[in-house]
């Protein structure tokens, strides 16, 4: 198996989350550099990771004909620029979600990679989940038959603070959006309409922002199925990741992970142990799986399981979502 | 304990079901007559069932001094004339859902039984399962806090016959009614919209006599909860009974029953037991347990659990959901 | 369906929930006759289940020949008798357990009850549990295979009262006896040998008594099976009740009930609902299906479930527990 | 925080495990050196994970001032000559088990490490897993009370060849001696008499070689506890590796993993996802974290979670098992 060189660009906490990720894959990767423009910590990074080259400048990194691939996890208004300047070198790129906000600018893009030849994963870690993965193959193997009802709950522990709030996007965009690409993989059909309901009931101070913190959408699928997501920016109990395809053969439902399977009885309850604290945890397993999975897909040219295609679509879902609460109104899917 | 005096009118098999489950009560009722028009059966059960008198005119029955209530499971279209004759008499009265499939109606009839100062209580059942009940219990001593997101999946195992289909007014007023009903049972509030969005998925006749056999609804509250219910005609694996209330303080969640806890490991599989086949089997104990407390209503004065009102709200609801799918859009919900 | 006339003796606790399970079986049994000699409440019972006939001198209302069977309830030091009458009148007989506590005299009395050709069925109402008789339906339909590690974990939620443990007999024969014979059920084999260790650890007034509150027994089976039994007088979080089945195909184990499958998520714990509180709520259905079994013994002529030999067996074994405890060793079984 | 150089020794299946747990710690570790006298393929090895040096001769890596510290999993019969010379070269040391067959020698070994003032880990790494140390968790906090009942139930999925039963030193010192440590950490207390069962049900072949396949034990602690293991070398549906403690507060156990939480609702059946196949699977998580617990004890002077004393009692009570097998009695532990 050859290994593949890759450089990280974007070396904040997701950043440096992949680069601990890598090392733990030393036969598909080698780092051979890494590149951020304001951190202050690359020559730590590089020293502890074993990694040669470090630069305020990516451009300076990619500049080498040793460099096979890239990996993007820097703020999401450069995910263009670097794209296209990584496609233009012919390297191949795995990039965080969105690819960028604006649907025209997606489309520009993507035609612009596919015209380089090159790979673009996108950064949809949970199709990696081995519970979501799990349910993904009994609807490949047909266990279920064609999906006839796709739910997701999705509930964040905590709200994010008011200043990322005001510029996410919003709900649909920065949260919602996960399950959106979801829910297409799930359902594997295509999403024709959406009907979004939303309401302020966590803070108050989200609703003066012009978001909302609670949500449904339903949604129709072309393959006929009905779907619905619910989201919460605040499930105390923990971080809330749960599936279920229905079909004419069976369902397959996945529940929230545990930490461990212990069932604690006590004189006045019995308790489950706790669910992993949000994203980074409960996904630690699945962020390493999309980073093999992107591996196979350079070096045995194997079909990504997450396409540039794949990220426009999410970002056309939440556009329509969020016209479908503005308006009011059931919103067919512009694609 | 006082004993009170049941006739119990029309004995087909929900009628036989409650008179069986009316003789585990033996400290609460005592059957003194059952009616049924129709039935060849009436001399054989009141044998069995030590029931001293029988009529295939439930009138009859009424026309006694030693009768304290009677209970209707006479078909729909006549809950209506059987609730006016036994208010009339000063009867308390248990009847099955739905009072009627007209919302005037119901409402004069309500108004006659309140001017007759009897007690109606409607058969919502699933209020008195052990599952539900424990999620609303919840609700009331709010552990949760107020709901923010209500949610009811409920599938059949096998789709009704195409008699029953052309006659039962369709899938929202026999089949999600019992679950637009628990939905405001659960959220504690009242439902201010709804959204229909439904498909024929299982069987191509049902569409072809007009209605769905699979719909996702989604309900804003008045409590600013929002909601949504899923239905299906038919889960091949069983009859699912699922629910959750998600609050700012916790979510709890009904998971389907099963036959038995045993856990069957095998070399291909792990499997779990069986759920209850269908209605009769699953909410065994709460049919018996709306019969214990329309006794304690009636004996105790307590209040009662399911109210005329709550039977009228169901209907309303489910007119609500028939338009919202007939116009494509959002309803709001006339009271 | 024929209905058989039963004569209930013993209206103690234990014989006054029997009555109330027997009225729910209206299509099996006729209660004819209820007697006690201690009791005051006869003539309210007859009259709240519609008894004809009461006394406090059973045997006035064996003298008739409208009876076909008793259900023996009364006091252990009473069982003999009673059985060794009615089987002379040629009735059929379920007994609670155990039949005596003197192995020769439970010999010959089933000797006696064998002439008389009447059927005796014991009540270790745990057979009839749908946890257990699910396992136990695998064993017999070898989906397991020939058992060979066989686990019950029983374990009561309070200690008996220190008047209780002086008459008992001791933890082998007033609680273990239940796990003594569900695990030659379970096991579907005799017992060779078993090793009994013993603690007291919850209260050292049962160890002044001479009793133990703590035990584990290891057995060894005839078809060459291991098996071990764990008993607790006192489980501070409730009746603990658990089974497993281990074979060369696969494993089947039974968890405890719970009176909801609510899961509750809240900040600090997910907590599960409550078990059932102790053996009356715990096998509620299981002490009624064993009337119906006996019912089909007795009036189709079914094999016994549970037979006088499996109650001597289980005597033979808690004496064998005895010995083992008393001498530090192993002791093969004498049967 | 400082970083360990560490010499792993023994490039086998398992000490290649290591190599790569180690290379996803690299804040904690550095491996300078990799040795094992009969692999090929330490050359690739060092390439892949970057060590720079690597022998056939572990002893020429040992005498540089550069390490901090050795990995020892080479085969059971060299661990007493290597940690005698790494403890002689003031290296702390982390060891596979067991340490040593012989009683005696162990005693020995473990006074002249202790001299040399270095620590000794043995790689029980059942203590680390994530289900037991909860269990442990809830001991250590005295949240279920001083343990009155320890249970664990280990089975493997397939037994090993005959080759390897003829030298593993038979069940009790190969497979029971991690239920022997683990119960040991469990119940917090010291085994004073343990009795054995055993029986050959799995394979004939495993009897002919005088070894046993399947076992109970019962054990008795030094806090009042009963306790009992359940061994099988074949359980057909996977790796079940269960635990449980009972006290007077509470009740914690442990059920299996599954490789989701997938629920698979089918016509015929409901099923659970597979249990992660055999130990590296099923402890890999487990495996890192006791690399993380030697890093903490040796960089930050932690008290050693499982120490060589560990490893002596380990082999004691398998060695007990053993002789109460022999003789068919209850065996006192001799320490």
């Amino acid at each position: 198996m050859k290994r593949l060189n890759i450089v990280l660009i974007g070396m904040g906490r997701i950043g440096q989350m992949h680069l601990k990720n890598i090392s733990t894959l030393p036969e598909m990767f080698n780092v051979v550099g890494i590149a951020d423009p304001f951190s202050d910590k690359l020559a730590d990074l590089a020293d502890e990771y074993n990694v040669p080259k470090f630069s305020k400048d990516y451009k300076e990194l990619l500049d080498k004909e040793k460099v096979d691939c890239v990996l993007i996890a820097s703020a999401t208004n450069t995910h263009a620029e670097i794209i296209r300047e990584a496609a233009g070198r012919h390297l191949d790129i795995i990039c965080e979600k969105p690819i960028d906000t604006d649907i025209n600018r997606i489309k520009d893009l993507l035609k612009y990679v596919d015209e380089c030849g090159v790979k673009l994963q996108i950064g949809f870690n949970r199709r990696f989940d081995h519970n979501f993965a799990k349910i993904r193959s009994y609807v490949q193997n047909n266990v279920l038959g064609t999906p006839q009802i796709v739910k997701i709950s999705s509930r964040d522990p905590e709200p994010p603070t008011m200043d990322y709030v005001k510029v996410s996007g919003g709900l649909f965009f920065d949260m919602m959006i996960h399950d959106l690409d979801l829910i297409r993989y799930l359902s594997d059909s295509e999403v024709e309409e959406v009907t979004a309901k939303g309401a302020v009931l966590v803070d108050p101070n989200i609703g003066k922002l012009g978001d909302i913190d609670t949500a449904i959408v339903t949604l129709k699928f072309r393959n006929g199925a009905l779907g619905v997501i619910d989201n919460s920016r605040q499930a105390v109990y923990g971080y809330d990741q749960r599936a279920e395809v229905f079909g004419p053969k069976g369902m397959a439902k996945a529940d929230n992970d545990r930490n461990s399977t212990v069932e604690l009885n006590l004189k006045d309850n019995t308790q489950l142990d706790k669910m992993p604290w949000f994203f980074i945890d409960r996904y630690k397993q699945a962020y390493i799986s999309e980073l093999a999975a992107f591996y196979q897909s350079v070096a045995n040219d194997k079909p990504l399981v997450v396409s540039g295609i794949d990220g426009l679509r999410a970002v056309q879902l939440a556009e329509a979502c969020r016209k479908s609460l503005d308006s009011g109104k059931t919103v067919k899917v512009e694609y």
